[in-house]
């Protein structure tokens, strides 16, 4: 396993890859939500890159760029275990050199949800993606479908930018009782932690409605919202029945339909989603 | 010469060709100044593509989109002469599907001169260029020096965003009397035309004013402002000495500065520059 920090070491290392090249991008402090990414992108590729940048541009000035948790030595251990091939963890200035100032920004499907609650964050996430598609050019990139916006966002904008690779979106995975893993839950304390299992209540009951013949998505919007004002340490962003392509909030429950939520716990936000299909 | 009009082709025999591949794009009516893009670009790369498509994104509403000139057959038969190997036409459909709503936004050097002028004309050089690479994946890529912002603006465009291609910028061709070559000149009467030397006759008095020792940013710009309004078809939007990089305005000119004009002649709007140095 080769670990590089330079744009240059890594556009050298990526002409020695065989294609097709495998892409995990990951903000590190890995846990088994990205190890299933890189597991299945090892399997489907000859060659197989992985980056961990803490990417500043998709943080809000008042969110936790700073508290963002890392370990660099914990996470080269696991990816060495599943046999990456490179792992690119560029500094900041690396990918940020004074004077930048070029974005790529996606419309539409940035504006709502997670776009509305963090103006800039996707416009962070799309610029950086861009920049790691081009440098390390991979065939195919893997998506955790936790994201799910994101995962959204960034197929369009290869689609639109007419980028050549496939995205992948690869399902969430969650702790034994149902609480989507995210690098963010080492911040809840033990209580918050049995909390933030009303995230998952509230999607397992959307699905419940759907499952029984509900179509009024008003009403499992609200079954949701009464279900989550239960919990005294939950503080709701949003919680919405959308279109899963455009996001656009539904009426009437068509599948796929895309259900999703952002809670905070304490202080910690946390995001989950699940599709009713 | 193989003329596609599908990305889905364009991408298919991009792959056939062999590297390096040189690109230059283009909006057509070709003139001069294109064919010694398309000849240098011809001599330096095995594999030559040349696009032609009027983007209409980089035009603003009240703009001459659809005005402006276009004779595809005349094009053809001047790059087949210069033997072109694929010559790229999409329709706008082909470029901005229903649907499509992602853009390469480029600040600061965008901001002034042209940029000010014409809000959202960067976004549109840029989103189309970054699509145009994408789906051409040229090694180079060459721009004329008479659209000197423009070239400016994607330089930045390729090396904030990582894009894996050398941009090239050649000397503006001009006809014998010092006009700069552009497909916008077609739109003069020959009073507009013998009107539009102001233009080349401003950067020439740059020039000598230059040689002849003047520094004062000032003083140059209201000789040129000066010389330019005693032509009655003329109106300046804008005469500039500035940095070739920043492109902020210079107060003492030191090489090397970029001279540059935009002056509508009549209804026809001209830009022009020239590089003291």
């Amino acid at each position: 396993m080769k670990v590089v920090t330079t744009i240059a070491d890594m556009q050298e290392a990526r002409q020695r890859l065989t294609a097709p090249v495998g892409l995990v991008p990951t903000m590190g402090y890995l846990h088994e939500g990205h190890l299933s990414l890189v597991s299945q992108a090892r399997a489907e590729n000859p060659s197989l890159v992985v980056t961990i940048f803490v990417n500043p541009t998709q943080f809000g000035p008042r969110e936790d760029f700073k508290a963002y948790p890392r370990d660099t030595e914990h996470d080269l251990a696991l990816l060495e275990k599943e046999k990456t091939d490179i792992v690119f963890i560029p500094p900041a200035k690396e990918m940020y050199p004074p004077g930048f100032d070029s974005w790529v920004e996606i419309a539409g499907v940035t504006e709502r949800l997670e776009g509305a609650c963090r103006p800039g964050h996707f416009r962070g996430v799309t610029t950086v993606c861009a920049k790691l598609f081009n440098i390390i050019q991979p065939d195919i990139a893997y998506f955790g479908q936790k994201d799910a916006q994101q995962a959204i966002v960034i197929k369009k904008m290869v689609a639109d930018l007419n980028m050549n690779l496939k995205v992948v979106t690869l399902p969430t995975v969650r702790e034994p009782d149902g609480l989507a893993m995210s690098s963010r839950n080492t911040y809840l304390n033990p209580e918050e932690r049995k909390a933030a299992l009303v995230l998952y209540q509230a999607l397992t009951l959307a699905q419940k409605l759907w499952a029984a013949g509900d179509t009024d998505a008003d009403k499992i919007r609200r079954e949701m919202l009464a279900l989550i004002k239960r919990e005294p340490r939950a503080k709701i962003d949003y919680v919405s029945l959308a279109d899963p392509e455009t996001l656009e909030e539904l009426g009437r429950v068509k599948t796929p339909a895309l259900a999703s939520l952002a809670v905070k716990i304490g202080t910690t936000r946390l995001i989950d989603n699940v599709v009713l299909e």
